[in-house]
């Protein structure tokens, strides 16, 4: 009995253009590659600017963050990423991201759900892929962009 | 070059009474399995009696439940799932468990985290992986056995 | 800006008629659950009869078994499984499954692939997901069963 | 009971002199940035020169592609990868890379192994995480670098 797959699957490809950048204030900047809701799977690109800032929150599932240009920090720790650093970010971790420089370009390979923390430490808000991707395409139509396509499986 | 690791990597086993069922209140029980902390991964079973119910809640990554004794449901759909049944639940899901029949038994199988809903649908509290094991270890503890050998890698 | 996802995704359940076991031969038996193609995942449930033996093969992910009646181990080690054991094979671990029961129930969920090694480790052959799936669907057409509605998402 | 963690996870960083490329022959070069051999996973940075080429293999896991310089492409596939490009392979496909251009660099985000096929499609080699990064650290050996600290958790 053999039970491999004839079939190979295709790879999947979106160039730069295909999938572009939207402001999400400021010149801080937004593309969203690829959610697979079922999974928890999101996979964005971002540009910040210096000062930029992102709520402390928490993981519920790992992320990956994969810089390529600029710096930035989380306020927590003393390290910078910077143009090559690989950041590795396990379920239970728990951050305020900081952009220390213009132009800082990082891919984030997240599973699971941003849980936003008030002082207290209670969860004030919840951001997934399914709510990012809506609010990408939402900033896509107010930019006249026609709607990307995503990889959405 | 050859890149493939020389030594295989050796499977862990744990026997039902290695890893012993704990009362979580009026006779439904618990017992942790597995948890990957850094991978959002936990893996229990339960053992459920009529009328227990678990809080409203949502998933921030995918679940499967394996049934193998008895009866519950989800108060939001009509199936019921009894020995043999098969549940996939998403990420993103949301439900309120019920068990229906005294000696349920339910492995399941989860990433990421348990938000816990209010009425109002807002996060009243998270349950984690490794919160869990904190809480049966604790309840171990309390019934004087031995602390369990979970498998924490 | 709100990002979490308005519409909260299904749980999908299959209870055990709706997905049938098929003879593999000897009495041995199988259904599949679940197969993520893209995610290299699938679920499957295994009856085996004492003497059923599958090839010794290595694993491109991780794997854990759920084992709910009956008797089986692999040769390489000592343990046995039996109702209530758990087993958590890490990617890269390699086996020979041997059945020591009639009526030996097992869950597999399974990420990766099976590489099935000749005597002198190398990879006779491959079993994966979607040939799986497609053996079963053939086997089912074998039987004159109703193509079963496995979860393929 | 709650049962969420009460410590937060720290994240891991490693900057880009911390992990560093070396030489796969040729001016091609690699590096290793995390293994989890547990999970299959395996994420490594190449820098490639023109012609260099990939036997052709099949995943057994999903991976991922994020390119931030130069060209290359599959030769199973029109569209060509550049800086910006995002590249998702899903398990079970299959494919021949070839650089384009000189100083290409590409992120793969890696889940499962390698079967490297011979032109009749058998597997004729395999690589994975694990032996990747033994073979990464005797390159860095070869060359009198170190030893890097690869993220193995």
């Amino acid at each position: 009995m053999t039970v491999e797959a004839e079939q190979a699957i295709p790879a999947v490809h979106r160039g730069e253009d295909e999938v572009p950048f939207v402001d999400i204030g400021d010149g801080n900047k937004l593309r969203v590659l690829q959610v697979i809701a079922n999974e928890g799977l999101w996979i964005v690109e971002n540009i910040f600017q210096a000062g930029y800032e992102v709520q402390k929150h928490r993981h519920t599932g790992p992320v990956w963050g994969y810089t390529t240009s600029g710096a930035w920090h989380y306020k927590e720790y003393d390290y910078v990423n910077r143009a090559g650093s690989f950041l590795y970010e396990p379920a239970g971790s728990e951050h305020t991201l900081e952009a220390l420089e213009d132009d800082t370009r990082v891919w984030f390979h997240m599973y699971g759900s941003n849980l936003n923390l008030d002082a207290e430490g209670n969860v004030e808000s919840v951001f997934d892929g399914p709510g990012t991707l809506e609010a990408y395409y939402a900033l896509c139509d107010a930019e006249g962009l026609p709607r990307p396509d995503v990889v959405t499986g």
